[in-house]
């Protein structure tokens, strides 16, 4: 049987990390999250915080980057996005999984049996939900999340060149504070 | 016990108003769309052919509507529109349903007990999806949609000043070309 893929892009704090790690217990197949990480910076001999870093920095957004590296060819975060391009596409050639972040829903696009989830929630639940699970910054919650996303969000629309939290860039997106963390996971495992 | 209502917005063609007459019947409530339009019509005074295409006109989208008629003051649309709130508040009041289309999910935003879902689906999936629905016209079915698309989106943007089709804008969105109508149905009576 082929393989089949469920990808989940997720605003920060929405718990998209924690429904992907439920879902694929429930379907009792793997979800690759820092390990997906952990096997870039070993293709790519960058340190895994380097990695962890990367997929929120677009060379587009950075005027530094742009200027400094772009101009004399490609940059460190494109020469990462080829890693993750093969690593992913990899994975998904070995075995059924969840993937979290990275863009697989983009890279998995034409090549797999995908299942590509958005998960979002609102900006209460999610500043609720940062200082729980990450505990309390210098920064407010509030701060930390439009950074974060913006980030993120940079990051997918340079890579893809399609709108990160469009609904139709997905098979399924779900407000994770409304419909509740586990609820989500069931769904996903439902779609499965 | 409080009235629940599901709202769906819809890509045209996607078979959003089948999915809410499914997830309706499966609820045992009744689903509003063309009713919604008899009694908006009732109220206003209006043709129902008039309502049926006033939810895809939004006053600031044609030059003609809004040098002529805006600047003497609402124009018939901002009259629809006031009526339609109207009839849609006082439906919420009365009972649960579904309600398709018509901004209800706005309209409910901070006064019901609401799930607000969006339905959308690949291009291929709504061109076959229309021709075999409402039969063939002389434009072709991808200039049929993207009419239809458009309109709706500036109607949406016009009287909610968000976007149309923004995945956090609604609880839930589903892809019903790769999920399948009836599973999408499904999804909704589970999460009501």
């Amino acid at each position: 049987m082929k393989n089949r893929i469920i990808t989940i892009s997720r605003e920060f704090g929405s718990g998209g990390r924690t429904i992907g790690k439920m879902t694929a217990q429930m379907l009792s197949i793997p979800c690759y999250d820092s390990e997906l990480i952990q096997e870039i910076a070993r293709e790519s001999g960058f340190t895994e915080n380097y990695i962890k870093d990367a997929d929120e920095i677009s060379p587009a957004g950075f005027l530094g980057s742009a200027f400094a590296s772009r101009t004399f060819g490609p940059t460190n975060e494109d020469y990462i996005w080829e890693i993750q391009r093969k690593v992913i596409l990899d994975l998904a050639q070995k075995e059924s999984c969840v993937i979290v972040g990275r863009c697989a829903d983009y890279i998995l696009k034409d090549t797999a049996d995908c299942l590509t989830a958005f998960i979002h929630a609102d900006l209460e639940f999610r500043e609720k939900r940062i200082v729980s699970v990450y505990g309390e910054r210098t920064e407010t919650p509030g701060q930390r999340i439009r950074k974060k996303d913006k980030r993120r969000s940079a990051y997918y629309r340079f890579y893809t060149d399609t709108n990160w939290g469009y609904a139709e860039n997905y098979h399924i997106s779900l407000d994770s504070g409304k419909i509740g963390i586990e609820r989500c996971a069931e769904i996903l495992r439902l779609l499965y």
